[in-house]
């Protein structure tokens, strides 16, 4: 399969479906239908289908999809089972809690690095990780063979982390800043914004 | 405007573009055309202009949106201005990082409740709010008016701490934990799995 055989909207539900085959494994189900396995993953069973269909798994008619074996394509699809490193840059509370998330390593992520600017939290040491300089990531990057970037810095340094990381030769990151971020050529971003989240959320409650 | 006018898919987007008017209002822009918004929130320039229609504004050809009209009006739909009280359900890293976020007041939301299990944690102030005990959840969600959670508890602790809030009345809630759950009637449920975002980065990676 090549990189490019999964649009971009399916990429985002795979790691949900993912989530649901580890379930079922866990709970010894051996096989699975579309409608069963959409209802668990929370979207229709023909979105399901088609999205299934770009990893070349159609299901058997009656009988549904085997969950070990499907369980299989998505790991590979994502990468599990392959490690990867990931910096953290920014080591306030949000950062610690990254650094210290437990569900990282059985989804193939180690935080082998953190950096930050203060000097009173270089040099300390943080989920089992000494926190180095940010000057310092170029070399922890090449030394620790980073391939991600969690960006938990406040919004007015999120643009000139971005761009220390690209610069240290990280493709991917993934930015908490809530601001828009001008993204170097070649780097892959994603964000999460708390608050766009709870914006989307309470439009759907009565006015206060 | 009622609260269905506007498809789901684009509520997502609304909070960025609101980011974007945000960022021109701040450097004086008055007017922005369709071409140059999309551009600022990574989006194609006709998805932008379908998802404004929604809300009632078309741009002028050849002028383009009235900036702080337009702002006015994606402020109006996401309710900013309006006050929104959250509790946060799990004083971990995490917790106190969602808590402690700067980012929230203005867009109209303010943390006005903390609850934990752990008696170490309980009785104390985080971001000038004491934590309070989980089993007091039906109180502190009247009495402070809250009508969004966050749930920042371990995976293995979400699923109950979903149905606590749930019966304590609270309707909307963003969930941290990295696992599938069981949502109550009534209740709308967005999810942030940091693991998740990481694999549909590495998707794009070289192999390792």
């Amino acid at each position: 399969m090549t990189s490019t055989a999964v649009p971009p909207q399916t990429l985002t539900r795979l790691p949900v479906y993912a989530r649901v085959l580890d379930d079922l494994v866990r709970r010894g189900v051996v096989t699975a239908s579309s409608v069963e396995l959409a209802a668990a993953a929370g979207v229709e069973s023909a979105q399901l289908r088609r999205d299934l269909s770009h990893l070349g798994s159609y299901g058997k008619r009656g009988v549904g999809y085997d969950v070990a074996e499907l369980r299989a394509q998505l790991r590979g699809a994502l990468g599990v089972g392959r490690r990867r490193g990931v910096v953290v840059v920014g080591v306030g509370n949000l950062g610690r809690a990254v650094a210290s998330y437990a569900g990282l390593v059985p989804r193939g992520f180690e935080v082998v690095a953190l950096v930050d600017v203060d000097p009173q939290v270089v040099g300390t040491t943080v989920a089992g990780v000494e926190v180095g300089d940010l000057a310092d990531l170029p070399r922890l990057v090449a030394e620790r063979e980073v391939s991600l970037a969690v960006l938990t810095v406040p919004g007015a340094a999120a643009q000139d982390a971005l761009d220390a990381v690209a610069a240290s030769g990280v493709r991917s990151v993934l930015s908490f800043a809530p601001r828009a971020l001008t993204v170097p050529d070649g780097v892959a971003l994603r964000s999460v914004d708390v608050a766009a989240e709870l914006q989307i959320l309470s439009y759907y409650l009565p006015p206060v």
